[in-house]
């Protein structure tokens, strides 16, 4: 989800207050709770004086040097899943987050929160995950802290990862940057890494043979860069809450509307299966290896280009365009004419997928 | 306890092997077992290609500036006690990290991982004390994220924190700068972190009117840098496994022996008659705000004095000192004219104390 200060420059129509009496499921889930916890909590206790947020990852100047930095834990049950596992989910979600804020990863560091009892095994494969995925994105690790608690206070390993970062020149992504006309452009198919862990969780009858899409994004955000640099004026990863809360969150931070069209979306027949099953929309499932960013109208074909000639980009898409109105909102399209409101995620369908 | 990357330059006289089955406690206690499996399997599989080390912090560049980073988790136990709580030990945790890396803080970002059923109130009281600790030691909280786990899967919080920060100028520390000679200086008293834990857990049948120590160190750090800058040869601030197991790895790491003197030692009545109690050696207990700075010969003196004439340092000391013999040992004497080993911790004696 990145670090949460994208949410100190959103310009609040209203004051948040969380006035919610305990902490539940869904104030981890990204959706409406989350917001709230960060809004009207973390905002204005604690990030009161932010220098100023970069998206998915807070921008911080070091003796002239600009400085991305972004953290995430990562509590994804259960820990290995067809596609990938937690300490590579950490990995590629941190560069990820950096990604999109336009930053290229200079350096994670990792911290262990592990329950007594846990295989040694089971951690070896994780550090070893994790050093597969920081080569593959190109990133080092640098440091890092274990803690142990004991049995039964903890489900196995919780991994907290951080990573920093150097801005990419010429990239200035921010939802203050999106116009009217704007493209939509998404990477790939979604939901597969969250119905990958409802599946890996056999909490669905369902065979399939559907994996999570963790994977570092840094390549195609390059490529989307080198051919069209200051013509992205907003990205993001849409992990948890997917892709209608990222869009609601970009919504309603800009102050534009955002139409999608339907028939655009890619999601693969699995996916849409099990979403039908549960009652749940695939633009609310959670993504580990894909991204949205918003293009300026002249640039979005070069851009798209860019993406599909580049190594798993081949399925990026156009799936919308920004618009003066409905202001705030994000509307899909249906091929027959008709139109729907998305919604950000409310409730925590899905918990603990990442 | 810092990141783990200072152990990335151990030279290690054999090469370790991480062959326990299972995580247990001690693991994460900072002693004997934590070095196994940091340096057994972190090290080999993890920082194989870190950068280089700064003690409790590792150092990347970044378009030309050096910036220092660092994390910690922290799962506290209970979460507030005399003297402090889990989010003011994660700040003051963080920023002494750097600090004793010879940087100066800049920003801090923090994750949350909390129980479902955490009371509002709880978690806001820890934002609040973050937030304070945050603005006492200087230093912007810039982003964050928060997950949450089911009831019984976390003991209510825990906390992540990783900071960045500018390498002071004329500050080197490092483990390889230390000869023969130098002198041992410490903050203040020892011990009181650990064992106020301990009585706040009522662990121990003892009335003590004794606080944690958790303070930012910043202060002292800079007073001891603008008075004998170059001259500080190493630092660190004994969390973990006490000023035993921090002076232990050093010995180690550089090579030399440290010998301390027992009567130079400060340790309050409580903590002292706690210890006796346990069977504990109050060098074995955790601090989380003193430190220990290693510091030439020919400027401790000037270094002691700038520590005493700052506010909080007044109790600051010099323990001992350097020598080519025993290699690799830390001895401490007795006003008897005895000697003894001090060993680092073995197990995990006072497990969750930060």
């Amino acid at each position: 989800m990145g670090s949460s200060n994208v949410d100190t420059e959103a310009k609040a129509p209203r004051k948040v207050r969380f006035r919610d009496p305990q902490i539940e499921m869904a104030h981890g889930a990204g959706g409406k709770a989350s917001r709230r916890l960060i809004e009207g909590l973390f905002v204005p206790l604690l990030f009161g004086s932010s220098p100023g947020p970069l998206g998915d990852a807070a921008l911080v100047e070091i003796d002239g040097a600009r400085v991305a930095i972004t953290t995430d834990s990562f509590v994804v049950k259960p820990l290995t899943f067809p596609g990938g596992s937690i300490g590579e989910l950490a990995v590629n979600g941190t560069v990820n987050d950096l990604a999109v804020a336009g930053a290229l990863p200079e350096a994670i560091v990792v911290s262990y929160i592990i329950e007594a009892g846990l295989a040694a095994e089971a951690l070896e494969a994780e550090v070893r995950a994790m050093a597969r995925a920081a080569q593959r994105a190109g990133v080092k690790i640098v440091g890092g802290d274990t803690k142990v608690v004991e049995h039964g206070m903890a489900d196995r390993m919780y991994v907290t990862t951080t990573g920093i970062g150097r801005v990419m020149e010429g990239v200035n992504v921010s939802p203050q940057s999106v116009r009217p006309g704007d493209q939509v452009l998404l990477s790939g198919p979604i939901g597969d890494h969250g119905v990958t862990i409802l599946l890996a969780r056999g909490e669905l009858d369902l065979e399939a043979d559907l994996a999570s899409d963790t994977r570092s994004v840094l390549p195609l955000v390059e490529a989307l860069a080198r051919a069209v640099g200051p013509g992205i004026r907003w990205m993001r990863d849409p992990t948890r809450g997917g892709v209608a809360t990222s869009l609601n969150e970009l919504a309603r931070d800009c102050g534009l509307g955002i139409i999608l069209r339907d028939d655009k979306i890619p999601v693969r027949d699995t996916v849409r299966g099990a979403c039908e099953l549960l009652g749940l929309d695939p633009l609310h499932i959670a993504n580990e290896g894909q991204f949205l960013a918003v293009v300026a109208a002249n640039q979005a074909d070069a851009g798209l280009a860019a993406l599909t000639q580049a190594a798993g980009g081949e399925q990026a898409v156009i799936i919308g365009e920004v618009h003066e109105q409905p202001a705030g909102t994000v509307l899909v399209t249906t091929t027959y004419g008709g139109s729907r409101v998305v919604d950000m995620l409310v409730g925590d369908p899905l918990p603990r997928i990442c």
